[in-house]
């Protein structure tokens, strides 16, 4: 078996470089499979926070240093940054994935610059008007749903929304091995009268395309187990998670008598805390990206680059560039 | 004190009228304010279902049955069936509120026919471009928050967005009894760039005009106490509500071997339980209006009655006629 390569923009969330090349440590510890990483950031800082960590007792096989140093000022349109910037950390990422060099990228910076950089260097996967990001929700069943977008389209057309599904419904079924996840719109209402006309329209659509589609779900099933994925438009799902995320600190405070309790609580809200997912990857590209919280943490950024090596190794759909041929029903 | 009259929809809901007089009775036996309700639905089915549950030990003065029985089908437009069906329940529960005869109006029929009816029939409140429904959330702090929209307007523009902000505070600020709520609108993000040109430029108009404007929060601090109203269009309001109000099926799921603890969890989700909050009112029209939940039990329609005396008995601001006059600041 071949090791994995992936590019990381260590110059990239609100913690600094150290904390994520910490991060990167970690994984390289913890994770079962083998990676090496291609750490796109300021060469110099790199180097130094890598001696100053005494490489964390890894290897220094492990790592690539990619310098890349440049600047991407806040507010630069996405569009452009790809062709400006080419020396900035997530775009060297992104181009050394483009090139073959590494077959993925983890990056805690701005979505958008992100986005932009996988669609216009990548190229959109298949049948996807827009990538999304999917990330899991905890349920009362055995199974998460998986929820998209949660964020990086604030407004989504029928054909978005429509696609979405279909890559969520693809997504799910190679993650979790099912034959036929079922996938829903959410809406203010289960009746199919109810909501917009994008919806509506949107449903018309998963109805005749998607094997999966059951209809519109409210807020109060999507913890039910009731769908196994989710489609919402990037505004909504982003507000979804991360109210979901900050959940645990409500029962946190009630359960402050029973510290057992409150981590049996904490446990089944594993799957969102960002400490412990790390980051969600974005479909509808040709290629691995995953994006970590801005505010990552080393042990989050760890867990982040785990996912990533995983969904490499496991060749989680949208790390074939064949998805669309082979079409998505 | 003058004894308080309210108009309830009780052929509305999705259980029957025999489960909202159900409600009612129990409303009339445990509110501590005193209410008369005119009950508008099918006279004959009032009359039978009240002798059927012998009144609830409640004195036949309580009520005056007013007889609507007209059907409302699914699909008229709100706008037009304040016109066509005046002798159906909703609409001759605002009528009588119109008509000075009653002082609020609870139904927990359809939103759209209630808002459309309340809009039409008696009027929108000062600076209200559309009124608003308005849900509290439990936070860790000592008090709750304030959403809204919840479900009234799915589509949002600036000026709705505002003055959303705007009601908020008002109402906020009578309900507590706090000088100046702190007014947040929900965002993807903290930072001023982040989210659609609309919320940037609500939030403008909103740092102009509302003295309690504290800027963006994102979904993660919903449940903080980090603003005392929030605001958002009604589509991500509906979803971020309903999702709140399924959480305690998670903590139950983990807790199940603790009853005192999941207990104390769902007290704690107290407010958030359709059953104890019962109805949400609606902001931004000249007088109470309450909409409980369509699928209401006799219990949840009890404290949604109750809520809407309590509101009347206190003079929230909604109830005052005068509150476009006062201004909001």
């Amino acid at each position: 078996m071949h090791t994995i390569r992936l590019a990381v923009d260590v110059k990239s969330g609100d913690l600094g470089s150290q904390v994520l090349l910490e991060g990167v440590l970690e994984a390289k510890r913890r994770c079962g499979i083998d990676f090496i990483a291609c750490l796109c950031g300021d060469g110099n800082s790199i180097e130094n926070g890598l001696k100053q960590l005494k490489h964390g007792g890894v290897h220094s096989d492990s790592f690539i240093i990619e310098d890349s140093p440049e600047n991407v000022e806040p507010g630069e349109a996405p569009s452009r940054v790809w062709k400006t910037k080419k020396r900035s950390s997530v775009i060297r990422s992104i181009a050394l994935q483009k090139e073959g060099v590494v077959e993925a990228t983890l990056s805690a910076g701005d979505t958008g610059i992100l986005m932009g950089a996988a669609i216009f260097m990548l190229g959109r996967a298949g049948k996807a008007s827009r990538p999304a990001l999917a990330a899991f929700l905890p349920t009362v069943a055995d199974r998460p749903s998986l929820v998209l977008d949660v964020g990086a389209n604030l407004d989504c057309r029928t054909e978005h929304l429509a696609t979405f599904g279909l890559m969520g419904h693809d997504y799910y079924r190679h993650y979790f091995n099912v034959d036929n996840p079922r996938v829903a719109l959410l809406n203010i209402g289960h009746e199919p009268s109810k909501g917009s006309r994008t919806l509506a329209d949107a449903g018309q659509r998963l109805a005749g395309e998607c094997r999966g589609y059951c209809g519109f779900i409210e807020g109060s099933d999507v913890l039910s187990g009731k769908a196994d994925v989710i489609v919402c438009d990037g505004f909504v799902g982003n507000v979804l998670l991360k109210a979901c995320e900050s959940f645990h600190t409500l029962t946190d405070s009630v359960l402050a008598g029973s510290r057992r309790l409150a981590k049996a609580v904490r446990k089944k809200m594993t799957i969102l805390n960002p400490e412990n997912y790390g980051a969600v990857p974005l479909l509808g590209i040709h290629g691995v990206v995953f994006k970590a919280h801005g505010s990552s943490s080393a042990e989050a950024f760890a867990n982040a680059l785990i996912a990533a090596v995983t969904a490499v190794h496991r060749e989680i759909p949208q790390t074939r560039q064949d998805v669309d041929r082979k079409g998505w029903l």
